[in-house]
């Protein structure tokens, strides 16, 4: 079944350049069959047929859009086991978490077309005219969101299915109306070509055209870049590490017409314990949250604040104990897991910083044992070395001595995607002030959760101030997402029967809009 | 009345820097006071205050900032005749007009308070979890519309009170709840501390820390540079030339956190005349638009595409005659003017360009004659000089043959702010077939209209594709510019009296919201 082909346009291509491999963390075995990467003519020839099949997607109605990505979920589920079996002979992130996330993902694409069916995707507004106004007539005015055009996005490694080939970036680029290419990640490239495939079936069944959707093998530095300068792309959506989204950031706004990148970078998503929060079962669940999925979220707790004194300390050694009786999962690549090691060492070397717990290393030679390290609260603010994001399985313990230092602390944390307070109803009043501080930093705020999970929704934030995402301004979960994709066009005085259907007054698409200020519901 | 000071946090204070004045545009004369440019010392300390403002006014509710911006707009027409007078001699855009543009002022203010009282500026959603849910239970989200953080806004030199120191970037910052410091224009520096005032003691009016707002006197490059790099500004609105835009857009993103800029910066804003829509009263209407304002507006229509033939030849011949009629208007200073020429004369020195009319010059030295060019629509595909922007009362007529030559030279252009046709029912087949084009070029699509001439409404788009703006999903006019300044944010499982007001289920700040998937109007 798996050819180590890419997917331009509909169809299964052979690249010309290097044969790039998956391997199997478990045994660092190389995974068959190679894929060769593509070349340049290669990225350009997906760029050219998106933007050609951009014609026909556009002036696409939102049931049709709803009607494909419902079809992917469809053709993602028929793949049936084969594709949890590759997907965790390439991750091995487990077959249950792979079922899990298989159905976030089909839930997500179908997620998108119900608001889609609902009747919201398109922001109409309509303004009638007053043309007896004086001294100017007010013109008949009508606005809505338009695709922005082909979008670039670039599978993630630590979502081989929910942030990959068929995950929320494409999801919600396809609902607003623009192809999609992909550049497979290549920790997972026989489950990138397994879900292209699937995709490609899918538009091929709803009748639209191939160059709605591409999937490109290659390195992200060559191949990736290349992609992102292409004249044809509009927006790129991309999760994964600091330095490759700044990298892609920087691409996009030194071409001639710089474009969004909608990179989801970095983030140590901060959990604060308060005072009358200090008990085991949280203390668990910390280390849960932390150790979940090898640690390989970007919404792992890194840091967790615990007040200094006695009920502080003990709840550290809860924290310690637990720690201490895990057990290492493998990792989704050894590059991730050296990476992993080489900052969490860096941040064991820090002056201020001392070991709390080590767990035990799991089986394979990339399953390192979790850590716990802990600082005081003036030495994070004195140091920003010691929030670097450590992707893995470790976290440090920051002992703050009051709500002032805590305030403080907070202040001085980069920006985040979530952060998260326990807190009991005694502490409530602490929690008031700490609110707006949080606000200011994070784009989701939790109490008496845990930040690991990302429920898909309406009201679901996964973005944050800068560097947690190159774009606060917008979230890559949910059905916000969407307008990451889309800008604003509006017709002046364009005769009723030549507006877009969703501007008719006599709204065929059965659109929410606002009328002359006022939301009307379909 | 005018002490040649600058504003900040509610207080006239003198800068320490060169003195510098503004100029009447009709005479050369050098207008007083003088007023001395501030020092970095100062930008910090504006910068400063706005962050310490921030803690307040993002607190503040929709009805709280809607009465700022009514105190606005009442303590601007309080100003009266002044005002006028002022930015009279600043301008010489006219009595009349400035009348009228301080009518806009005021009701794009009180459209925005508008809109905070209706309920609708903060985007609320609520989800409600389900605890019951297996495997894992639906988490309650909550997610709403926050500010950004302080604002940097520079104040536009054609329009001295719409795009300036309470113009729409400020009135929509603020209805965000973000403070704002302007970079007063140096046309217009009486006009804009006349103004700043009004809105410091709106400010002062309604109880609010004077931080909300400043107004700094100095340089773009230096005072208005290091303002876009002071780390508490947290987004920047600028209307201007392409050249300052994109300064500041390199500024932004070369911050240790980049920040956007919402920069609007040149438009040729294409007219399309199909074959039907050839008459003599549109010709003149092109030249009233060309000129209105000494052309300049940067809605300005630069590009007329008119049909070759002699239909087309009669239509350029009445264009021609008007434009000989027309007499040059007093442009907004010689550095203006001097600009104008010489892109003017380098259009006109481009091979395949053609001279069709030139006007009467007017009676100052700063009133050049309007002039209108001709060149065919396949000079234009292949020199991409000739779309460049001339600031001023020129124009160029582009000859096309047939439908097929006019999208090919539609496709050849630059994004726009605008893109309008003019055209009558036999040519709806034509019209129908460019739209799609235009929405690919251009923010805004008119029809049997021109550019000029913005309406204030929920439906405009005054935005558009690069280089038109340097943000393509956003307006900088309309309701939906508030969305410039804001960021989502969401709110997991916080107990009911912690929330925000507009996210409890009471909904005590009647807000319109989606709840469970579902619009809710108050």
């Amino acid at each position: 079944m798996l050819t180590g082909e890419s997917l331009i346009a509909g169809e299964r291509v052979a690249g010309t350049g290097r044969v790039v491999h998956a391997f199997a963390p478990r045994t660092g075995a190389q995974l068959e069959p190679g894929f060769p990467m593509v070349d340049p003519g290669q990225v350009d020839r997906a760029a050219r047929s998106a933007l050609e099949a951009f014609a026909q997607l556009r002036s696409s109605t939102p049931a049709d859009r709803a009607r494909l990505l419902e079809s992917i979920a469809d053709a993602i589920e028929a793949l049936g086991d084969a594709l949890i079996e590759r997907a965790d002979a390439e991750t091995a992130l487990g077959v249950e978490r792979l079922r899990g996330e298989r159905a976030r993902t089909t839930g997500q694409l179908r997620f998108f077309a119900r608001m889609l069916r609902d009747g919201w995707g398109t922001g109409a507004r309509i303004e009638h005219g007053d043309s007896d106004r004086r001294p100017a007539p007010r013109p008949d005015l009508r606005l809505r969101m338009v695709p922005v055009g082909p979008v670039a996005v670039f599978g993630s490694s630590n979502f081989p299915l929910a942030f990959s080939n068929a995950g929320g970036d494409t999801a919600s680029a396809l609902a607003a109306g623009c192809p999609v290419i992909v550049k497979a990640h290549n920790a997972h490239l026989g489950t990138a070509a397994l879900v292209a495939d699937a995709v490609a079936d899918a538009v091929r069944a709803v009748g639209m055209p191939g160059g709605v959707y591409s999937s490109l093998v290659g390195d992200g530095a060559g191949i990736g870049q290349s992609l992102v300068a292409h004249p044809a792309i509009a927006a790129v959506g991309f999760t994964g590490s600091r330095a490759a989204g700044l990298a892609l950031v920087g691409v996009a706004a030194s071409r001639p017409a710089p474009i969004p990148v909608y990179a989801e970078m970095s983030s140590v998503n901060p959990v604060i314990v308060l005072p009358s929060a200090l008990d085991a079962e949280r203390a668990a669940g910390y280390v849960s949250s932390l150790t979940l999925g090898a640690g390989q979220f970007c919404t792992n707790p890194g840091l967790l604040f615990v007040p200094v004194g006695a009920e502080g300390d003990r709840f550290v050694g809860h924290v310690s104990e637990t720690v201490r009786a895990t057990s290492g999962a493998t990792m989704l690549s050894s590059g991730i897991r050296t990476a992993f090691e080489s900052a969490r060492d860096e941040l064991a070397a820090q002056p201020g910083v001392t070991e709390l717990a080590e767990g035990l290393a799991g089986t394979d030679d990339d399953a390192p044992a979790a850590r716990v390290f802990e600082a005081a609260a003036g030495e994070l603010i004195r140091r920003p070395r010691l929030q670097h994001e450590m992707f893995g399985p470790a976290g440090l313990v920051v002992r703050y001595d009051g709500t002032d230092e805590l305030r403080a602390a907070i202040g001085a944390l980069e920006g985040q995607l979530t952060a998260t307070v326990h807190a009991e109803d005694d502490d409530h009043v602490t929690l008031a002030e700490l609110l707006p501080d949080l606000e200011r930093i994070a784009g989701r705020i939790i109490v008496n959760g845990w930040p690991t999970g990302v429920e898909v929704s309406n009201a679901m934030v996964h973005g944050g101030p800068w560097p947690a995402t190159s774009a606060p301004h917008t979230t890559s979960v949910g059905s916000l997402a969407i307008a990451r994709f889309q800008r604003p066009v509006s017709y002046q005085n364009v005769p009723e029967r030549l507006l877009p259907p969703e501007l008719r007054d006599a709204n065929p698409l059965a659109q929410e809009r606002r009328v002359d200020g006022r939301m009307e519901l379909p």
